[in-house]
């Protein structure tokens, strides 16, 4: 592979869980990865702004923060508590020097899809100056259908390319695309074309999807394993116009029992 | 609730997978149940057509036969075999009286998506000709997406009624609604209707969606206990104009781990 691709690489902190914020800044960094994404806990007991320093210094890009969301609850409070949160995510997102934050938009059992598509909804416009204050996007991540009843009600790149078109395509407002929650769709080369048109694809998450399934949450695929067609779907990303991180995001028990070092090298030859 | 409604449903035999065949028969007819779906493994060591007659003759319609399908595959002689399994599916479904054939129409993980999808498409033109002379509808199941990679690559109403109209809406083509599958599309209620108006509507199967889930296979919820919105999705069933059964398919070590007869009781509590 060409140092071109290398450095076009980010990974999420969570796909190296066992190691902490300043070893996956070193080790991504030394390695020759392009960019990193932090997850939230990263900055737990650390100034974001510090980590996000740190990163750069390394020669590291700070591509992203997962995660905001959760805007669907039964109750106003609940929901403005979301609001909250949100918009200390968007502060650290800010403070961290990433250009955006990952949504997981939220679900909740006890009521019907369609009023948690409403509250999504109407929780991400009460972020957006917020988010404008801070040049940040808010990265609706369309979630898998699987997901549908706890973590997101929404579950295809179709719903996530509608509300930021409700939303008159705010500059604030953008589509996180991972593999794992979208191969199955037979509209996802036309959905991300879409997403890019409208200035909308802000991000581009890769892994595998392995059958038989372990666990519904922690038991992703590294490339290559699973059944996702990874590169179909990258040359419908490339098409698209899309020139950002290929961001590597794997939750997987199995993966983060071994070596860290070792899944790296393992992650960076998927790429070669 | 009334007569009429108690007559309206039926239950598939793995409903109450530790009871025999004959005793779904017997316990469902003592019950008031309307009807019966076969599972295929309750022709085990059975002529379908007695089995057929037991049930007709104690009161119960016989709805239809699960399952055929899984026409996915790599090699053509695999592909022949999954034909040649379907075209005995539906002459046991023929014997066994009942007008349709439940479809599970395959994935494989070796191959990508879209070419599974035609196989299937093929792989169901091809028995056309022999359902026709048996009278038997070949129904598609729309399968959940996170089943995409092993059992179908038929992940939504809109791609098995696609299929349908594909093939000019074949009397002897159709569609299974399973509300376990398809909860999560905001397209359902136009999906029933597309399906209902075309002629193809031809089955409707109802359970839960538990949250967390135990097992993606057989952790399945009775209705009420879960996320879905049987109700709603059951009124746009109805809206359609479709008059079929409701029958019960519930997939679940939890309840089939109780007596039966209690189980039973439960089920038919729900629609009281």
């Amino acid at each position: 592979m060409t140092e071109k691709n290398i450095s076009n690489i980010a990974i999420h902190t969570i796909t190296n869980r066992p190691w902490t914020t300043e070893q996956c800044i070193e080790e991504y960094s030394k390695a020759g990865i392009g960019g990193i994404t932090f997850w939230r806990y990263s900055f737990e007991g650390r100034d974001p702004k510090k980590v996000g320093e740190h990163a750069r210094n390394s020669g590291l890009n700070v591509v992203s923060v997962a995660r905001g969301g959760f805007f669907a609850a039964e109750s106003k409070e609940d929901r403005e508590k979301a609001i909250d949160d949100n918009k200390k995510a968007i502060d650290e997102t800010h403070a961290v020097g990433a250009p955006s934050l990952v949504l997981v938009c939220g679900s909740s059992k006890h009521q019907s899809l369609d009023t948690s598509r409403g509250q999504i909804q109407d929780g991400i416009a009460e972020c957006l100056e917020h988010a404008k204050d801070a040049e940040v996007i808010l990265a609706i991540e369309p979630l898998h259908p699987m997901y549908a009843a706890e973590r997101s009600a929404i579950n295809s790149m179709a719903q996530a390319n509608t509300i930021c078109e409700n939303l008159d395509n705010h500059p604030n407002v953008g589509v996180a695309l991972d593999v794992y929650h979208t191969w199955w769709d037979e509209k996802l080369s036309e959905e991300i074309s879409r997403s890019f048109n409208n200035g909308n694809l802000t991000s581009y998450h890769i892994c595998d999807w392995l059958s038989p399934m372990e666990d519904m949450l922690n038991d992703r695929g590294l490339m290559g394993e699973g059944s996702i067609d990874v590169n179909q779907i990258s040359r419908w990303v490339a098409e698209s116009g899309f020139t950002g991180f290929h961001e590597v995001e794997i939750f997987s028990e199995r993966w983060w029992k071994i070596d860290q070092h070792d899944y790296l090298n393992k992650i960076i030859s998927y790429f070669e």
